[in-house]
């Protein structure tokens, strides 16, 4: 597929929303994972040669390192367990209905499904209607049993569990986060409730626009070890040191929506010190040993072993669909109760719309975000868990669906991937309303 | 256990053989994983945090960081395969027998199975004979199911499998390494057979002992980035720019037996040439995904993504158990011709037993060392894959045993621990030797 097959040059030129950058987006046909090379041969070419200061670029890079993230950077194991695998149920016959679904894109013009997977840059996708597979398509070249990185959709996984902890009365959500945490006390958090965490309206000094290489996110980045730390750096070298440093923002905490990995690496800190688990351990206890997976699934560690809660969370297509094939169920999965039904309740009652629609997401249109969910408080009640460069969990209870992609979009930000994400997810509910489960 | 109880004072003062260096052994009692306490804690202590350049020094660290190197390191996986486990069969009631069973120790005392164990930091041992598992211990607080550094016994497993190459064809030892990899013409490897790397006569300048600081592993361990390299560090960043620039040693080639790691990394480079795989997916494919593992097992990585080729596979101890039973039944295994009968032959048959005498290795007398085997050359037939601080395959063809053993000794070479081992190992035959299959 070429690109201007796909109705000429408003995909292969965007700009992002960042100041002063710019950036192509190359076709999609001239960067398929399985013509690439990248890091083939003994040693590869320098030319195909990834190292960790090359995970996120120069593209096409993230097509290989999206889902080898563990050979760059240190890892821990988030086991499935000892018990059997839970087969997802399959449904044939629909496959092509969805690859010919036409919708109408952001420049008005119709856009297949197929064009829409491809345009998005897409490693796999896999669609489950009423618990059964209708669509699983991987790029050619990409293993369908190697975790992929799942960028902030991690911070759903987390999110989750923080409510069940609440939930269970572990976790309280009105109290302040320097009650569980005194270490940031003198930071930017004072003040701030567990609750204003979950829903990213505490205020911090912290910006995050993934384009601006001054951006916070940059020191967040290399406090990570996400990016090798130049040796003179004087900033943290770890989150832990890093976390304390933030220092508060100009708004009070709870007025306004502001998105920010930092939040859920705070959370994850919160998490630790309630259950005394690592974060790969909670999710491996609570939820990922009893969803019948099938792989090991992993989180990316920073340089002294802590998780990377907000973005570090790699799992495989499949073992994606049973969570939120389990989220769908309201946590009901695999013949056990993994969540409580009021932790998904809860989450789906959604936040504040108008403090939302303040942010200026206006890709996201009526939406509002809660427990580290974005909640479209559309008809059919759609949920998502949406991570950079196109990662997504999309579940609409109205229409018995869910959809789990993993992608390496050139573009970090989902402002480039949701303006045709919202139509397609439309038309697929429309395309599945009446089939009976 | 007190040390003291280990008649005297024998064990807890050792000298190390390199010079200048001396350690005192720490009481294996006051060392124990469970009450170390490790890395726990969000953040751990600062003297409980163990970090990369941690990995190996000072002690206690290898009891927790020994079982977790893809949380400092990147790791790549080595799949267990999507088959069945298979489930090790057990044989009750030896274990009392084996754990008090006596012989003498080196200082000519007698010594319990069970103070070897202590006296030598095993993390984890299992035996089995006849197919059955006789005896499995592991130490308290280190976990069964987490894969466990092999170091050298990793050399073994890719010798048996260039073994296996040489059996098909594929690989020919009389071939010169510089046929295979022209990038070393210019080194030491110049004029090199293959057969002399896997039998480790071919002769570089490069000195391997690892009680020296200024010791030539040093520059290989910062190659594989074992260690953090120093920002000004002017040496070699990545294993493959290292190995070039190892030079021509003083004797000719064939005629010493001289123990490198870095001739096991060209050899895991020649394998990778001659398969177009990299080494964790030549384990994967012709060994691991047969085995009916229970876990996935993984190889650490240089910077550039090149696997520890000499050291870095990652197993645990049953599926480790599998391996060395497999090897036992001549690669027939879990119902699987896995590496061919003639493979094990060869290894089995050993090598020129003066050169072996003339390097000097007083603590495996009578040994000779054949493709990346310890050929004990007794009267059972013995053959082992050492690693250091403790790591062992022992396989004895006589009395049907295989014993397997991860460990985190305080020093790293063999010469303290096999003193204790070949004893322990004879009285195991003997105590084993009349059981019917």
């Amino acid at each position: 597929m070429k690109i201007s097959g796909l109705r000429g040059l408003a995909l292969t030129t965007v700009l992002l929303s960042a100041p002063g950058i710019a950036t192509e987006l190359p076709d999609p046909e001239s960067v398929r994972t399985d013509q690439l090379q990248l890091m083939q041969g003994f040693p590869p070419p320098a030319d195909k040669q990834i190292t960790q200061a090359g995970f996120m670029r120069p593209y096409p890079n993230p097509r290989w390192s999206f889902h080898h993230a563990r050979e760059l950077f240190p890892s821990r194991r988030v086991a499935r367990g000892n018990e059997g695998v839970y087969a997802l149920p399959r449904a044939d016959g629909l496959e092509q209905q969805i690859a010919d679904l036409t919708f109408t894109g952001p420049d008005g013009e119709p856009m297949s499904f197929t064009q829409y997977l491809d345009s998005t840059y897409v490693d796999g996708v896999l669609i489950m209607q009423h618990g059964k597979v209708i669509f699983e398509q991987y790029q050619a070249g990409v293993p369908e049993d190697e975790p992929h990185i799942l960028w902030s959709v991690t911070k759903s996984v987390v999110g989750l569990l923080a409510t069940q902890l609440i939930e269970e009365g572990e976790l309280n959500p009105d109290a302040l986060v320097t009650d569980y945490l005194p270490e940031l006390e003198g930071s930017g958090w004072h003040g701030a409730t567990v609750q204003q965490v979950l829903n990213m309206t505490a205020d911090i000094d912290y910006s995050e626009v993934y384009a601006d290489r001054n951006s916070d996110v940059v020191k967040y980045s290399l406090a990570a070890g996400m990016s090798p730390v130049p040796p003179d750096y004087p900033g943290a070298r770890d989150l832990y040191s890093y976390l304390p440093t933030i220092t508060a923002g100009e708004d009070p905490h709870g007025k306004s929506f502001r998105y920010r990995t930092t939040h859920t690496e705070v959370l994850g800190w919160v998490l630790r010190r309630v259950t005394g688990l690592s974060t790969a351990a909670l999710i491996e206890q609570r939820i990922w040993s009893k969803l019948g997976a099938e792989q090991d699934a992993y989180m990316l560690l920073d340089s002294k072993g802590t998780e990377w809660a907000g973005a570090g969370f790699n799992v495989t297509l499949r073992d994606l669909a049973r969570f939120a094939e389990m989220v769908r169920l309201n946590g009901s999965f695999n013949g056990q109760q993994i969540v409580s039904p009021g932790v998904v309740d809860t989450i789906r009652a959604g936040a504040d719309r108008e403090i939302f629609k303040a942010a200026g997401r206006d890709y996201q249109p009526g939406y509002s975000y809660r427990n580290q969910w974005w909640i479209s408080h559309n008809d059919d009640g759609a949920i998502e868990a949406l991570g950079v460069h196109g990662q997504m969990i999309h579940i609409n209870p109205g229409v018995g669906m869910v959809m789990v992609r993993l992608s390496s979009h050139p573009v970090a930000s989902s402002a480039q991937t949701m303006p045709l994400t919202i139509p397609a997810m439309e038309a697929l509910a429309d395309l599945l309303r009446d089939n009976a489960p």
